[in-house]
């Protein structure tokens, strides 16, 4: 399966009185590893992807995490993320982040990828993946 | 078991270039329910919650989502939130959220009391939860 | 000239360690506030506006804050924001920010009204105000 | 005067339905830049620069930008920051935000070196900058 890892740092204004991160903004940095993760696959960023497969994206449908040790200012994050399911439409995700080694959080997530459907631009629905795509997210390409 | 509500509306801010929430706003709205029951459950502000305990707040340990319909600028929400379980010093809240009676999110999370221990302040951990809170969230008080 | 006002709660979130709002999101509390105003003045959400008038929405193009009092969780703010000046695509206003009375924020802006240029969708530009709603962000209406 | 650069790429989740970037973003990103230089100049992390001088930090007091270009997601962004005055407790940076040579944005902040004031934690008020710092920020150092 398809894989890719990145270094994210703990800024200020992502933690909050308590001195640690406020846990959403770990999710927004883990959205951006799901981006980072398709444009390594794809070869291309996630707005060429976007427009050169005619969809809005790739929604969250489902997610869950546990935090395992806080994280705060300044941290230097290491978070790899891992394909671990391709279906027709959907794919799953995990991410793994760490500190110096010390695991802080694990994460799964299910992605839709999506379009708005022709005729009726206010609703959005599943689209299936690009079969070069969903082969290079299982590892076959 | 103890239970809240209240209602949010989605900003331009929240919105994402596909038009619909990005998703780690949802966890804050979520964040803002959990904090809004807690002041319900006690009757204090959380600032005083946090003061009175002698704890830096509730951080989250585990949580959850599934994302049924996605929410954009100008929804109104109405978040339903309950607690589900209450331990010695940790419990867990559900939430739902609908717009106009429709369920577009479900999330459940666990939250841990949490304080600085004393003379190592740079480390935190778990305390139990005062008895009369516990009583209260559980229902019985 | 037009103005509008409403009240805005700071959460657990918009602050940082220090424990007082991280200021970018006293700027999130203004775009809403600018938000709100024009509703009021049109009658219409913003999305309305936006579809409506066929616009992109209306870009900051210049802004300017004085903080003279912290805000902290759980604070009331109040928000009065008023027209000071409308152009023929450009319009300005200024955000009051109180707690219980006390100015705690001053803030002017510069908003432009902008439209994707007819077939070259990825340049935004300025377009003319609607007359009507000119007419009324001034107090002629 | 002292002066840092760095580079911010734009994420997805610091964009808006209008595809441009969410203007408080800037903000948040012109922060840890200050942050950044702050950091450079001292040799020390934010979080030992406000441990060792028994601070909470150096809050905005005012803020200026004019906004020349949108930028969009996946563009990289070049920040340039420098001090233009350094007083008793407070210093003045101006930040210029570049894409491809481009000047984008152009910013000036004013921020305060701040502390709690001794016996009234709840109070917060500007304290003098260390002339060893003040030396560094006007480059006399």
């Amino acid at each position: 399966m398809f894989s890719n890892s990145r270094t994210w740092t703990v800024e200020w204004g992502d933690c909050d009185p308590a001195g640690i991160v406020f846990y959403p903004r770990f999710f927004a940095a883990f959205d951006t590893s799901t981006s980072r993760l398709l444009e390594a696959a794809t070869g291309m960023r996630k707005s060429e992807i976007i427009r050169s497969n005619e969809i809005i994206g790739w929604p969250m449908v489902e997610t869950g995490a546990r935090f395992l040790a806080p994280a705060t200012y300044g941290d230097e994050m290491h978070i790899e993320s891992c394909v671990t399911r391709v279906g027709r439409s959907s794919f799953a995700i995990t991410h793994r982040m760490l500190r110096a080694g010390l695991l802080c959080i694990e994460a799964s997530e299910v992605r839709v990828w999506t379009a708005r459907r022709s005729g009726e631009s206010h609703v959005i629905s599943s689209v299936p993946l690009p079969e070069s795509l969903a082969a290079k997210l299982r590892g076959d390409a």
